[in-house]
């Protein structure tokens, strides 16, 4: 699973410089998306330009426009694109981990922390930024998201059918929603705080998280 | 506990009319940190002018200057007086929980989410805009979370030296810095998505987090 994760490592913190980047070789829309995820995580969304973001990557302001018709358009895109992305790692994640919902939920979260802890900026991005979007916009993304929570939620319920899990009761029901959501924002803020090179590596604290996850739901020992 | 809490309810969001604040009996410096929260929630700190919640008080530009000499100190003060606040809240509740450990860590995960449930554009503006302050007034606001934060591990290390906490060991080692960041991150960000007279009260959050932070840290049924 780990290496599902470092398959792709993103280039995002890699462009410090303002060079134009046909130079480089990468397609004017990567050298768009890194330049905003920068620029809004710098200055935040509200003061940051159109003519800002085409500088620091060195195109000009038509050069944009081919790609995002509006500034909010290009937020959309880059909280859209990363979000896609950790849907598709959650989902592959649990799909490989086979059918017990505690190897499942462990896969989850295992890869969410590692993914939090690498794409700190794209993260401070998407979630400081995300209430600048347009309604629609802003629905899309709250979209994706309930997508990875209900992939939680799916393994919290089997968990539960299977008798393998035995989460918290509050006045005799089971709030697998609420318990999902405590766990992502747990494992979602670790891009807030995680230094790399510290104390911890990534997979420590993918380990630490996976097993404060199988704790909270009440995981019973697996019987190997 | 939950009486602590309740207590002082603010009135944060109470005032949505532009009149003079004078006229209500509050003091203006009540009235300028709440117009600054609502403004800085809902517009966001970069754009925001001084002259903007000066309006949205009904005072002159000249009544803030007698408070804050900057909007940057203005910033400063609303997040750190909630802050302080919360500490406070925390202080007293681990204070009044007795010596148990396992007590006093339900205590401060109660207090701390019924807190969150409740001062949500509080959580939002302290969250989203504290990276804008200054580097002196950003590190203030950290000491005062990382009193926040050192009045968990204390909890956690005495449980774990009085034997009735058992928490995750990774590599051999228990991890007690970042098992309370992953704590207090669950319990934050309650304030972005916990919505008040939906399915769960906000005596039924402070349950539920309770419980799921005892199982985290592997809490001893205690022998009563």
């Amino acid at each position: 699973m780990s290496r599902t994760v470092s398959s792709k490592p993103k280039t995002v913190r890699a462009t410090a410089s303002p060079k134009p980047v046909e130079r480089e070789g990468r397609p004017p829309i990567e050298a768009i998306r890194t330049a905003a995820f920068k620029q809004f995580a710098e200055r935040g969304y509200p003061v940051v330009t159109v003519r800002d973001i085409m500088r620091a990557c060195g195109l000009t302001q038509g050069a944009l426009y081919n790609h995002f018709k509006s500034k909010d358009e290009l937020l959309h895109d880059i909280i859209a694109s990363t979000q896609a992305e950790l849907e598709r790692l959650c989902q592959h994640a649990v799909a490989e981990a086979g059918d017990d919902p505690r190897a499942q939920l462990a896969a989850f979260v295992r890869v969410y922390v590692v993914r939090h802890c690498r794409m700190r900026i794209e993260a401070l991005v998407a979630n400081r930024e995300i209430g600048w979007l347009d309604a629609e916009r802003l629905a899309d993304i709250r979209r994706s998201r309930r997508v990875i929570r209900d992939i939680l939620v799916a393994i919290l319920t089997r968990g539960v059918e299977e008798d393998v899990f035995d989460p918290p009761q509050i006045d005799g029901r089971r709030e697998l929603i609420a318990q999902a959501m405590a766990l992502l924002d747990q494992c979602t803020h670790v891009s807030m705080w995680y230094a790399p090179g510290r104390r911890l590596s990534e997979e420590q604290m993918a380990k630490l998280y996976a097993d404060i996850a199988l704790r909270s739901v009440g995981a019973k020992p697996a019987t190997v």
